[in-house]
């Protein structure tokens, strides 16, 4: 159960903090990332700002075994990623030969000033290509650059998702008639019994079938269907309308 | 164009870092705000840990104008937002004399413990009563407490939103039929004469209508005016769509 893998989402994005658009990359990532047996530790959304934007990469790279980040990587102004992730890592920003190679190809060797700029990396990233793209992902040290359109953040993403995986987490769910105030004794009892736990509750006001969903993780199978059986025989009849393993 | 009232917001909340449900809070928020001319400038999800929350909402408060938090403030063992809050205060908890009285009414005098832990408060915290129900939002210092149901979330938000209402944002829009490596030098000549307008720039690969959305903003009327008329001068025939003001 030791084996925890951590990773940290950094969105660049004033569209998202000004609620013109709202992110979908973040849960798909999360999504993703629990499929691959990651933990994600922290999603941050920070605005179009090259200081605020490197702070929020190195601190997160510190701290997580992985980040990731969404946006920003464009050719127009409030496109500043790449000079912000450099920034993190303090080095510079240059011209990758292959991309600019690959840039005039595409432009029939007239590439605008603003084209050009898509071939602009972090000094030493390693450019992660998918198939049939011009512009690859990129990473430097344990950050990925992702780009922020959802069909483009997905696609590179689970082309590059087998370098993540870790050992998968056990899900259990436990749907529950009562109200929360009613079973936190029988949960604080359980966690008592396995402290190791990942026990989540989570009340609902929309559905009928249902007043409370538990959820019980753990990347120890055996550890978290003994907890199960254990929460699930504390409760009184009639409690537990459903259990999914 | 300097009356700019900031905001953050902290979103505990494990079982969205899990994946297990999408962040609706904060989306409603960044529109809510927008809508009352404050401006978001950062989001920040972390999960169900103590420190984790109290670092996070110490930070925020420091550095932002209002703070609002979502989630963690139900009867279970992973609630913990009240003391996180706390913590980044360097307050006790202390159980609220109305609040209890409230809960005993409401259990006719048989509350279970952990219903009476939802009397609990960071010490010198402010009870913001909405309509028709039981348990306040709460503030402390420029900290705002919400629950992380969404249907309590928006409700109590809506009910004191009137306290941050700052003076409004102007936004206009323009589609553009063309790639943003095509327009990026627009934009840049527009910023020049412009440079307090807040531009984005967001390429969409799902829509028939339009390549790229620009979004002009400032709370100065005239001059996004100014900024619009400008950069729509500056394209040439065919270009731009359709302007929105």
């Amino acid at each position: 159960m030791s084996d925890q893998t951590t990773a940290a989402m950094v969105v660049i994005g004033n569209e998202i903090l000004s609620g013109k658009i709202v992110d979908s990359n973040s849960p798909f990532l999360a999504r993703e990332l629990r499929e691959l047996g990651v933990q994600l530790s922290r999603i941050v959304v920070v605005p179009d700002e090259i200081p605020v934007v490197a702070a929020a990469v190195r601190d997160c790279s510190r701290s997580f075994d992985w980040v990731f980040t969404s946006g920003g990587v464009g050719p127009t102004h409030d496109d500043i990623t790449i000079e912000a992730v450099a920034a993190a890592f303090s080095v510079p920003v240059v011209e990758d030969a292959e991309l600019r190679q690959s840039i005039l190809s595409m432009a029939h060797d007239k590439p605008s000033e603003h084209l050009l700029k898509m071939a602009r990396i972090p000094s030493g990233a390693e450019l992660i290509h998918g198939e049939d793209r011009i512009f690859p992902a990129l990473r430097i040290e344990n950050v990925h650059i992702l780009p922020g359109i959802p069909q483009l953040f997905e696609a590179k993403l689970v082309e590059m998702r087998e370098r993540f995986r870790s050992s998968p987490y056990h899900l259990r769910e436990i749907l529950v008639a009562r109200a929360e105030t009613t079973i936190a004794g029988y949960l604080d009892a359980t966690l008592a019994a396995f402290p190791e736990l990942m026990l989540g509750s989570y009340p609902s006001m929309s559905k009928a079938e249902y007043r409370v969903r538990l959820t019980l993780e753990s990347k120890d199978e055996a550890y978290v269907d003994g907890a199960l059986e254990d929460l699930v025989s504390r409760m009184p009849e009639g409690y537990v309308v459903k259990i999914e393993s």
